[in-house]
């Protein structure tokens, strides 16, 4: 499945509003086939990196659309590099 | 120790070259206290996503510099969700 990375910026929550968003699109994600694996936030900067799988870009901004309303500035398609 | 995402663009490298680039860093990382723990890369977009840790975003920065010059354009310190 392919892999996504999409960039939230000047995003104006708490690290907890994004806690909940984040539960919001798990909670919504099945139906669109994606999965929302991990993500990481700078409250100062106000940006948020969300990592998921999924069919296509389409489908993860569908998934926050739903949530929350909160759609990604960019999506880029990944490949992972290894873990170290 | 903190934890950064830093943020590549209108990087001209294929996927093979910033595997290469990574391992430098990590053979680079351990004198300035970073340990570079996973990267994302959008070959078309000329895109790379690069998390770490360390003590300050300059120290990550450092690293990349003494590397391979492949030095961020943006690094935010973030905080990390939970994997799903």
């Amino acid at each position: 499945m392919p892999l996504f990375m999409d960039v939230h910026r000047n995003v104006d929550a708490t690290v907890e509003d994004v806690v909940e968003a984040h539960k919001k699109d798990v909670e919504t994600q099945e139906k669109h086939g994606v999965k929302y694996l991990n993500y990481w936030v700078d409250e100062d900067e106000g940006a948020v990196f969300c990592l998921f799988e999924g069919p296509s870009k389409e489908a993860g901004e569908k998934v926050h659309e739903e949530a929350h309303g909160l759609t990604a500035d960019e999506i880029f398609e990944v490949e992972q590099g290894e873990a170290t």
